[in-house]
């Protein structure tokens, strides 16, 4: 089967796009980065779904990006709670990390040219993080012409890069109905962005709202622990 | 004056793209990675170079990719010794580290974005390198559009991101002979690929070749300490 890596954060839409990917026929090797987030325990969640959903390899690469800073998930800035729709819908939110995706896609793109894949899969979706620049598809359809640019494979024409984003158009209902259908278990996820420190969400974040608001919507329990 | 981003890797060719960059009028941030390269020395090199040249801050990023390998400058895979132009130019050396400048100008475009520079400076070479894909102009280009697209900056249109490789299209005797002009101290800088534990230079791998015989062309006493 071919090979595709797979942005494994532990979160609900890169379990997501991991099922996905699975199903569509490819082994998948998994890929989660430390960049110093402050939700850390996403990276032990990380572990235990690349596990659970059978990838072929998992590794976990540390970066950090808290040398750098500039957003409350990489700085000592407090993360937005308790916001309403319209509040997050204004501009590009204080948990944008600078570049975040064009250099976890480039660490990506590293991996998948030492393990011969040529299908990058990542959990970037539009509806909910309108305010993130590195979620929209204009974004992912630069890397990937960059890609093919940038690489030994992609210039030698051993194979054509392709940028995977399953979820980009899609509600985080029709996500968690689409995991549901692949038999995920969304109580192995986190998407807090400040959880405590047994690991529990906030119930609070901008992150946690969506999510519960997409369990309510797709008519599924919430299986999440919040604190 | 206005900031830029300079990636200094503590060698020849980012050196004189520091000294450049400054005499161009910029206030230099400069940003070294240590990506758990072979030759880690380049990085003390760096931050001496930093100090040096008068860089206004000088930030340090580890990113493992070890973790990825795929590279003799980043797995346990020998460094090629005594090439000749003709063994050096047939296709992608095994010196290339996968996605790497992907990698380094992601950080350096993020980092950009948190002091809030618009212009990245990096040492790119196309003559001495024609077999590294990620230092030719098609790829610098696509960086380039990626970068406005990827960032807050870029898309709320409160500046436009430029990359800047000056050397581009440089011999290293050209290199040499601005980095001379500009008042550099090349015994500052390193090349090797391979040093031994006290930092010195092998003298035979192809960055140490291109670097003697750099010298040589521009009629300029070679610095370097070789073990």
């Amino acid at each position: 089967m071919p090979r595709a890596v797979v942005l494994l954060s532990g979160g609900l839409d890169s379990a997501t796009t991991f099922a996905f990917a699975k199903s569509e026929g490819y082994d998948i090797c998994a890929l989660s980065i430390d960049y110093g987030q402050r939700h850390k325990v996403e990276l032990v969640r990380a572990a235990e779904l690349a596990a659970i959903l059978g990838a072929v390899q998992h590794r976990k690469v540390t970066l950090d990006l808290r040398a750098i800073g500039g957003s409350a998930l990489t700085a000592d800035i407090p993360v937005p709670k308790d916001r309403d729709a319209e509040a997050m819908n204004q501009g590009v939110p204080i948990t944008y990390v600078p570049a975040r995706n064009t250099i976890l896609l480039g660490v990506a793109l590293g991996y998948a040219e030492t393990v011969e894949a040529f299908d990058i899969f990542i959990g970037a979706n539009i509806l909910d993080y309108s305010g993130y620049p590195d979620c929209r598809p204009a974004f992912l359809q630069a890397f990937e012409t960059l890609a093919n640019l940038a690489t030994k494979a992609g210039t030698e024409g051993s194979g054509q890069y392709r940028i995977h984003a399953p979820l980009i158009q899609m509600t985080k209902a029709e996500i968690i109905q689409l995991g549901m259908r692949l038999g995920l278990d969304y109580g192995k996820t986190i998407s807090c962005y400040d959880p405590d420190a047994a690991g529990k969400s906030c119930g609070h974040c901008d992150s946690c709202i969506l999510r519960k608001k997409g369990f309510a919507e797709a008519g599924v329990a919430d299986p999440t622990e919040y604190a």
